[in-house]
């Protein structure tokens, strides 16, 4: 395993030779990317400072958590800080090849035709993937070997590290980059008037940089989380399933991945007569996606028997059915599932597809129609991906054949299925932001000739389509996840009941006390679904608020250096980025205490059963939520391209106008709450399976200690409502402060994201 | 009880003679008036014929399920029909009289001031008030006489033919009403430039017979059935809790709040010294809910005794706690909930207070950032709503200290708590639609002065306000009863089991087993939110279908008789009402469906615990959902009655047009998705009931019947997917029809909902 992991951080070093071997275009280019580049830098290192304080806190809390053994207890708080690190990794690598590579792509791109550009691009893209695959599969495979037996424990600690650097880098990074972007349009295209990515905007530089820190870091970071967790979820559920075998095929799975992912990634290489950069990446998807299948086959095949007799560390008779069988039906089924969501994703947010026609036609009427059509389009697509997740569920469900342990083991494995694609994926995602910057860099250099522009603008629409897919594939990660992490959860509490020389209440059933028939797990339910909605629009408003402050800047850059608009002066870029920084750093408290302290408080104030039901409440809501960001977002941005390449009005239209701001209402959605919900999820399921021991222990038996429980529920409380009250009272400040002499800005034109 | 009801019924025949006494204005008013009558008259006559259908058919679906004894089944296929009759009764008494009561609040508004015109407002809603009680009460208390010990089965079938009419008149409603208004502003004020309410405009009668037929007659029926099936609720539950005097217990409460609610309706009556309207209607409000307080308390102890001992119909021993005082804190915990909605949703919706002013101050920059906010506070009222609500829950669960029975019983008890201020809360409700018309036929009929009119636009303003206030505590009412109807699931699906001869899966818990740890389970969970999520977006754009179809049908009147614009031509108002009638009833079919087949597609297709599952999904996902709908709209519409005003710029500012875009959208959200999500909930559990004994028998024992189980299901899905595909069959026939050739709207301007 260590060998597959070693092999895919070399492949990673290869590409990187590759990408940073191609030119890096004019030496005003240059000056560009070094920009850029150093602002995400700067950002990123800040970022990074600020959240040291919680991974050097958080270990010493995790101490104070009951485990098997002190061993567990330490390497639980050892492999934190190694997932933590390892998400940052991922994010930090995927940053810095990408401000190096939107150069590049850009040269390209005017000197060598679009195949070189798309190669060159798709390819750093494919450096973050082999990174996300080789540090998690590192990661995974070295806890099952050196802690074996309490392996499930520090596999929490090393989910739970990943999973909460990766949100608070997707949530600072989506402030970031969704506040830079809405305030250059709004003071520069709209109340200056000039074209976006004018060097004379104060706030392009800033936009640039948030491409990258949000587009590339925060989901970098978040898909290596999503892997992360859905193997800490599979390996914890193997051992009950299928004993030590189940500890070591989850591994193999990914292991099968990482081969076909570089099969893919070498395989999208733009042919003659291909229509767009679309049909080369579709060709490298569907391609790993079937090697992949019959990697998986040949691999049950060579390492699982045909029925349970005699599994190593299993008991006998304890699971029935043919365990080789049951373990391909359920990768098979996370496989297709990927390619289900690819396709149905596709749908919703291409151009030449209905629903997007849809949403165009709708801005005929003006902009409330535009709106409501895609906020119809978000809510019904969100339907469908969710009953395609659910019946990749109920499918994996039914494999266990009765036993709740093989089903859940199947979810699981579903999970690692899909992700067996997750290398061509994050290449994929990659592709976007790599592509936006060198739109914006080729044009902010006045460089840009018009065979390179046209090039990069169908390279950029693809990026808008692939990004989509990635979203939807992660929340599809995130549930399965989530449904295993729910068998780990029961269990524990189950275990905790009897440590604590209790039985769950009479008619809830042994398995954690989950029934919703009971009014006050029904009350966490809807609280789980809840704290979706609370988090989506502290999100969205953290935008605004943001984004009210660049606007700020850049109008007082204006009107105290008037030299700007002439050209005579530079404008302070620093200052911009500066803001962002400070300011998508401070937003991002707001969401990400609520994340971790909402299931504490949940747990001590009402105890297990609501726990459990909230963690359900969370995932329903969580997935519906997120399809219908994204897609909306989706849908409203590629109403915005349809218009613009010159239909229903084309450019500068009233429809046009629709388009826009259709689109600047899914700015926030797509790339800053949408995308945050899938590591939200895997924190909140994290945080209760860590603390579910000790729910249960203060809640029943004779360690019961209620003025301790409610005590920290209180305490939970109290700190999430007054980081909400701080981040109002900030709001009020700004309200105090624009300049109201000013005539009120007239109606807001943007035009790219 | 009856007498207690005749009382009602009583009091509403003295308003109506009151109301109808008053002066019904200049004659040319009384002939707008007439317009308006005849529409909705026109329309509720069609819309009983089209769901005459249902009530004949589905009784006798009805009598295919099973029930204890012939007795109970015939009673049920009945009394779901006089359920339906009750529920279009209140809602045509609501209607008939609201469009007879406007023109007279015109009239009072302008011959003898504000005092006398919210006093003739208040009162028509005080008929629909006591209708409402007074039938509510009627039904279940005729139920209970006759039936006795089948009465649960019998009252499941008032209560889903209450539900099934109202969702359908909410739903209806809905989309008439605001395909008019929109269809009505984008022709008339954006194409033509005429002011609203102009007679020129062939759209606006439609526009006031909305007003009637969604707000008036849609919201009574809705709050009949919220009435009618919370108690439904709480008399199935009463028998297993407190025995037979649980049968007569939750009657009582109501009837105290029929009394309390006549003290409460004559008690609004301005005086000197209001600020405004809204003080003596919440003088009612808070007046009403302390009686009731005081005599829920003085009727329980008249009727409680302190310990269980002795109960008649109920075995010793099987609970403990005082009765009395576990049904006096229920029902409180209801009356404060009550209180506490009104306030926080006041608190969101009204102009004085900071959300509103948010989204004004964010219209600053435009359409983008003013939708945004709007959002982001519908989110956060939802959040704050949901957990009221769930503490309300969580209250009733800790009074029953370890007894579900009890609890389940409690919380019911609070719902039948919150309604005993309906009465008032109806009253507050049609007041909003009754002012709007007012308002509406005194610009129409050109007979407006500007005392009077001032005083109409104050009363406008009130009634949004109440508006909001009545959404939030019908949803608040729906998950009440739904939580409670929880509890007589789980309870037909045990007994259904005992019957079957089968026991629930081993670990599965004896309640029903509603265990989200089971994936399928927690996929039914899923599917219930995304029921929830596809219901809004179906409801949404059904209205913008209906609005184009009005706007072509008023563009085609002005081109071919160009005699409107001139005045020498009267516009054909009797097409566009025509047109409303046929396309939201042909729209309401598809949300429709989709309520009454999900869970018989859920049922029988996944299993009968995913059903229950289902039931928790959509009460998570729906309380939410409504809230934000309805809270966002509001804010929105508030934002831009704060800027009318003459804050940001006033009327015909670039701000004033970004507000109004926002209120366009939060049209269809606050006015047909979000209220008609209260009836869908109710619809949804009452159905999950009714079939609950038929999936358990088909899924265990000897009557396991595997092909006819999944038949049903496929066929349940088949239908649902042939209605979805043909209603967008439809819209893609409208975007082939718009005039192509007329250059594109300029941005729409909506002013007035």
């Amino acid at each position: 395993m260590a060998i597959i992991a070693a092999l895919a951080l070399l492949v990673a070093g290869y590409l990187v030779r590759e990408v940073l071997a191609a030119s890096p275009g004019t030496a005003r280019m240059v000056e560009v990317g070094q920009a850029v580049q150093e602002g995400a830098a700067a950002y990123l290192r800040r970022q990074f400072k600020t959240l040291a304080g919680f991974v050097v806190v958080i270990p010493f809390v995790l101490l104070l958590l009951p485990a098997d053994d002190t061993g567990a207890k330490v390497g639980r708080s050892v492999f934190f800080v190694v997932g933590a690190l390892f998400s940052a990794l991922v994010g930090f690598v995927g940053m810095s090849l990408a401000t190096r590579a939107n150069t590049r792509t850009a040269a390209a791109a005017m000197s060598q035709g679009e195949k070189a550009a798309v190669r060159i691009a798709f390819r750093t893209g494919g450096v973050v993937g082999m990174f996300t695959v080789g540090l998690g599969l590192l990661g995974a495979a070295v806890v099952v070997l050196v802690f074996r037996d309490t392996a499930p424990q520090v596999l929490e600690g090393f989910g739970f590290g990943a999973a909460l650097l990766a949100m608070f880098m997707r949530v600072g990074g989506g402030i970031f980059t969704k506040a830079a972007d809405v305030g250059a349009d709004l003071v520069g295209k709209v109340e200056q008037g000039i074209p976006e990515d004018d060097p004379r905007n104060a706030a392009t530089i800033a936009d640039n940089v948030g491409d990258n820190v949000g587009d590339c870091a925060g989901m970098a970071a978040d898909l290596f989380e999503s892997y992360a967790v859905t193997l800490v979820a599979a390996l914890i559920l193997g051992v009950s399933a299928f004993g030590e075998r189940g500890l070591v095929f989850p591994l193999l799975i990914p292991a099968v991945g990482v081969v076909t992912a570089v099969i893919g990634i070498f395989a999208v290489s733009p042919r003659a007569g291909d229509r767009s950069g679309m049909a080369a990446i579709n060709r490298g998807f569907f391609l790993s996606a079937v090697v992949s299948a019959i990697g998986v086959v040949i691999v049950s095949v060579l390492y699982l028997p045909t029925d349970f007799a005699g599994f190593p560390g299993l008991e006998a008779s304890t699971q029935s059915g043919n365990p080789r069988l049951i373990a391909i039906s359920a990768v098979l089924i996370g496989i297709v599932l990927a390619a289900a969501i690819q396709v149905l994703t596709g749908y919703f947010t291409e151009t030449t597809r209905r629903p997007v026609r849809d949403v165009a036609q709708a801005s005929l009427t003006g902009p409330a129609t535009n709106i409501l059509a895609g906020i119809g389009v978000g809510l019904e697509s969100a339907v469908y991906s969710a009953l395609l997740i659910g019946a990749a569920v109920f499918g994996a469900y039914l494999l266990g054949s009765g036993s709740v342990t093989i089903a859940l083991f199947a979810v699981a494995l579903a999970g690692t299925g899909l992700l067996t694609t997750v290398g061509v994926i994050v290449s994929m995602d990659t592709f976007g932001p790599v592509s936006d910057n060198a739109q914006g860099i080729a044009e902010m250099s006045g460089e840009m000739d018009e065979a390179g522009g046209a090039i990069l603008t169908s390279l950029d629409a693809v990026g808008n389509t692939t990004k989509a897919i990635t979203k939807g594939i992660a929340i599809a990660t995130a549930v399965l996840a989530a449904t295993a992490l729910f068998g780990s959860f029961t269990d524990t509490v189950t275990n905790a009941l009897g440590d604590a020389g209790a039985r769950p209440e009479t008619g809830r059933g042994t398995v954690g006390g989950l029934n919703i028939a009971y009014p006050d797990a029904l009350v966490g339910l809807v609280i789980g679904a809840a704290v979706v909605f609370l988090f989506s629009g502290l999100a969205i408003n953290a935008v605004g608020r943001a984004a009210g402050r660049v606007v700020m800047e850049v109008r007082n850059q204006f009107r105290t250096r008037p030299g700007i608009m002439t050209g005579s002066e530079k404008p302070d870029y620093g200052a911009v980025v500066d803001i962002c920084t400070r300011d998508s750093l401070r937003e991002l408290i707001t969401p990400g205490t609520l994340a971790v302290l909402a299931p504490i408080a949940v747990g001590f104030g009402l105890g297990y059963p609501p726990l459990g039901a909230f963690l359900g409440g969370a995932i329903a809501g969580g997935v519906l939520m997120a399809v219908f960001l994204a897609n909306s977002g989706g849908a409203w941005d590629n109403a915005k391209k349809l218009v613009e390449d010159g239909n229903y009005g084309g450019k500068g239209s009233e429809v046009h106008a629709a388009t826009v701001i259709g689109d600047t209402v899914g700015d926030p959605f797509k790339d800053t709450a949408g995308p945050s919900i899938n590591p939200l999820l895997k924190v909140m399921n994290l945080v209760s399976l860590l603390i579910a021991p000790t729910v249960v222990k203060y809640s029943v038996g004779t360690d019961r200690n209620t003025p301790l429980r409610v005590g920290v529920a209180v305490a939970a409380v109290a700190v999430i409502v007054a980081v909400i009250v701080v981040s109002k009272r900030r709001s009020s400040m700004i309200d105090g402060s624009p300049p109201v002499t000013q005539p009120p800005a007239p109606s807001p034109q943007k035009i790219n994201v």
